[in-house]
């Protein structure tokens, strides 16, 4: 077996014995039962995933996968392609908004570089890591993003990544992204993928004015019609339409899942990754956590198709894991509150009048 | 001028100048243009409020208030009378909700009795501040629940407070409360100064059944019949069907509003005392924050009418400031992200294609 199918293999159910051993616990807390609303469904959630009734937490990590577009060429974003590579750099230096939130929640950042037009490794960027798979994918108006080896490639860095975080200790792990024009890759996966009008899913990215949305409506609709007789499988779909980052996100869910390890979703992009591994493993979706409701496009409807609940909705559309920070927070928050909380018992507190 | 008075000459408006510095700094940051969403306009206001176009970050402090309520003998609460001095002692001890949320985040947390039926004083309750007015309020369906006394008596209480945590370097207070029957006295409160229905306010506060709920609307519905006399101030509606943990934190409000400190207000009951505070003194609306959508009855309602956009929607109805201090963090990781974040200039990063 290769790492993709053996990854693909270790993902099982949930334990919902442990999740029963952690909804007990919760009622015994000195709270009105259910009163911490969704926080209760997060405790019970990551019960189940780690088969762990008491929902110890280790560290949370965010991996953040760096690459270049094809498409870009089809001026579909407001911002020059060579952002990618400068950007690379900044999230290395811990300069961007990423980096702000992943020192302040004490998360690892893991920055990597599976496919920036400009190659950097021989004077490598700070804090990043290099795992180039391509300079960049094609442009899909032109044929295919990437060849399925390239796309299985970057697969199994994400899941590489991620195994190694689950290794180290991580018990939480969150997936972001950056790369200019990806926001109409994730689009055009998310149509594929769950039948959406394009129109309806492609949103301004970095902030194209309306020619430019109409350019990537164009761009879209002119990848789903060229490539509509692919087969319907996650990793030919990502080969045609996707991203190495979005390959290596779609991973990083993959193996974490296969190590019992819930994983965060960022936002739009995140999203199509999200929706790329669950094409591949429908019981993926048991483990991820949707973190909040981006003001890209159409995210929303996305969310809704996957019957994903976002946690946050803050208008936020940058990406990079940032969003997924947030709900990472608020997770840990949750798990807190279950570990350290008073019993009725213990506080000597009176329940419910019968 | 006495101390109401004084808090009350003293709410200017806000400080349009270092919002405007702030929203500069913002759009200088290597993001796209309002890609943080909600957090940037948290971040303006947090300027504006504080006069500091930097807005330079103190510490946060969460005040409980906590009392007693006559209408409790309507039966009206899931819980008995009792579970208010018990949970006095949690909170105090740290073993509630709130104790450790503040310890995770680094609060201060400010727990005052000031108004518990049982009195502890004598024996006091570690982690409690004893400042109490009565022994509860009376039944505000046999007559007033305070003295007008009474009532500034609890908001004096509340502004000395939040004056006290600002002059040790609070930037951020939140406000929350605990007090068996007060999802009562919120209702009455809310429907009262807000014009809303009652029926459409109430809700099932820590889990009374049917008939409970009942229960309840008839007993604001009535309170509203009993005092629809009254004069229609804040104070005057305060004393009639109010609470001393709710006029405490009306009085946090005012406080904190006359000395540039915003408010992070938490759900339903706190969402009351806002109203109160707002009906005093206007312009203290500004200073405010609202932290999350209660699942308690109309909670959605009176934000609506307060002009409120809640920054979480977790389905949570536990009090005690628990959502208030989940929003804290969330304010203290936007100005992380605003005072850490590289600019396009320092990271050397492209700007957007004009």
């Amino acid at each position: 077996m290769d790492l993709i199918e053996e990854t693909l293999a270790a993902i099982g159910p949930l334990d919902r014995a442990a999740e029963s051993g952690a909804r007990q616990r919760l009622d015994s807390l000195t709270k009105p039962q259910g009163s911490l609303g969704r926080l209760e469904e997060i405790v019970a959630r990551y019960a189940a995933i780690r088969g762990d009734a008491t929902a110890r937490m280790g560290r949370g990590a965010i991996l953040v996968f760096v690459g270049d577009h094809g498409v870009a060429e089809a001026g579909v974003s407001a911002y020059p392609k060579a952002v990618t590579v400068e950007m690379l750099r900044n999230i290395g230096a811990g300069g961007a908004a990423i980096g702000v939130l992943a020192r302040r929640f004490g998360y690892e950042l893991i920055v990597t570089d599976v496919g920036v037009e400009t190659d950097t490794s021989a004077k490598p960027f700070a804090g990043v890591r290099y795992r180039r798979v391509a300079a960049g994918t094609q442009n899909f108006l032109r044929g295919s993003a990437m060849t399925l080896v390239e796309a299985r490639g970057a697969i199994a860095i994400g899941i590489d990544t991620s195994r190694e975080m689950v290794e180290a200790g991580a018990t939480l792990i969150g997936i972001g992204e950056m790369g200019i024009a990806n926001s109409t890759a994730a689009a055009a996966l998310l149509a594929r993928i769950m039948g959406i009008d394009a129109a309806k899913l492609v949103g301004r990215g970095t902030g194209v004015d309306d020619a430019g949305l109409r350019r990537k409506i164009e761009a879209v609709e002119a990848a789903l019609a060229i490539h509509r007789e692919i087969a319907d499988d996650g990793i030919s779909i990502l080969a045609a339409i996707g991203g190495l980052e979005i390959a290596a996100m779609a991973g990083a869910c993959l193996g974490a899942a296969a190590r019992k390890v819930p994983i965060v979703v960022d936002g739009f992009i995140a999203t199509a990754a999200a929706a790329v591994a669950i094409r591949i493993s429908p019981q993926v979706r048991d483990y991820m956590f949707f973190s909040h409701r981006s003001a890209e496009g159409g995210h929303a409807l996305a969310l809704e198709a996957l019957g994903g609940r976002p946690l946050l909705d803050l208008g936020m559309r940058l990406g990079e894991g940032t969003g997924a920070a947030l709900a990472m927070n608020l997770i840990e928050s949750a798990i807190a509150l279950f570990q350290q909380m008073a019993t009725f018992a213990s506080a000597g507190v009176s329940q419910k009048i019968e």
